[in-house]
């Protein structure tokens, strides 16, 4: 099967069955692919805060009912216990098991929030002849922890977290066009050039994530990304948490061109 | 003093001081105005959960910490018990009191909800040259109550009530236009032309607010509409609720510019 043109549906079941472990870049390339993260309901209500917030690293794609496995709005058949590749369980800030199904960790006080994921504003730069570094040299996206801080909600705080790609001038302007459509995937750049001003002391040392080369004439472009949450969840430290593994994403049924405004 | 020029500050000070009690349309003419609707915390994850599902009608601007008055994000100087004319009251779905001050009746539990208004995208409509209707003839908006049902959330569920603005065909594009820029303030229409269409029998009969003149040529414009959050509270029938009067707006001090994406 190409995974590439599979159908969200199609490759949900499989990894259902257990039968596909992998990261899920480039898999059923139209469609958005969302983090996940799974709390407390006694902590839903300032975590959905938190991300009304911080709208820009935070864009929430669906909240499931609590007890509720179904992501309702962007993939009604689906189930978030099982249609993961790979999920982390974390107990008081601590990560304590990676599996490949959460559902012996599902409760029924928990509530998931799916948020969306820079692959869906990648495939419109590539369609507009736009290089991403990390693509073309096959290795995961740089994120960094700026200085930047989030606004904070309730108990949850912490730095934003940007992704970056490496870019002639005149492409981030053009990059900068095409995000501005995507206001509700993380949008506009937040940052171009000087990497300090930003609090990022060496572009060569990604928080997370592997270093892209950075050609002579180009500058590093920032957006606002969706490890913020995760790092601000960590931060606080919940009794109880269930993300997917960094690379191993939810693929909804919502096409990318949906998020799109124009 | 001229109230569109004043500063929010100003204004919300002689509010505050019971020396104007009128709707705020006009004032403050660059600064953002917001509907209120405030609830029991109780209530609130699932209000903020309806928001969230549906971003159109209901783009928040900011949701205060319970029992805090204080709208921290979007005019952190105000208070919200104070700083509207004039407040609606409501008991189990019942009006039961109109008052300009809101502080005999605020609660510990409470969390108040500001939410986009379109206030803040005919200004730029008007600015590039079309013609509001509704303002050229000095009357309320039209509102309509619609058959397009929202996205439910937890308690919260009813129907998507829309503004109307007649225009012609050419005009209507360009409002298209413009109003994409504002997609964190109700966005691009949600329909263009046949009432019936969305549920609506009677375009002289507005469900709210005043008929606005149709003139040969012209097609009716509908956007989502800040209303929708207190039509559906009100179907909800909650124990305890206060909202802004309509047309009796909330200053905020956030330039209706920063709510626009370009």
């Amino acid at each position: 099967m190409d995974l590439a043109k599979a159908s969200p549906a199609e490759v949900r079941s499989l990894i259902r069955a257990g039968e596909l472990d992998k990261p899920t870049s480039g898999m059923c390339a139209p469609y958005a692919q969302a983090n996940m993260a799974v709390l407390p309901k006694e902590l839903a209500f300032d975590f959905l805060l938190f991300t009304q917030r911080n709208k820009v690293p935070c864009p929430v794609l669906d909240v499931t009912e609590a007890g509720s496995p179904v992501p309702k709005l962007v993939a009604p058949k689906a189930d978030l216990r099982h249609d993961i590749p790979r999920y982390r369980i974390y107990r008081h800030g601590e990560l304590t098991d990676e599996v490949t199904d959460a559902a012996p960790f599902w409760r029924d006080d928990l509530v998931a929030f799916l948020l969306g994921c820079s692959f869906s504003f990648e495939g419109p730069m590539i369609e507009a002849g736009l290089e991403i570094r990390h693509i073309t040299d096959n290795h995961n996206v740089p994120m960094y922890k700026t200085n930047i801080e989030c606004v904070p909600a309730g108990v949850f705080h912490g730095p934003m977290v940007v992704s970056m790609r490496p870019m002639k001038p005149a492409d981030a302007i053009r990059a900068v066009q095409i995000t501005t459509r995507m206001p509700f995937v993380h949008g506009a750049p937040i940052h171009i050039g000087d990497p300090e001003a930003i609090g990022i002391s060496d572009i060569d040392k990604p928080d997370f994530g592997e270093r892209s080369d950075i050609k002579p004439g180009e500058v590093p472009v920032f957006w606002a990304c969706g490890v913020t949450p995760q790092a601000v969840a960590m931060a606080v430290k919940p009794e109880f948490m269930i993300t997917h593994a960094p690379g191993y994403m939810f693929i909804t049924d919502v096409l990318n061109s949906q998020l799109s405004i124009m």
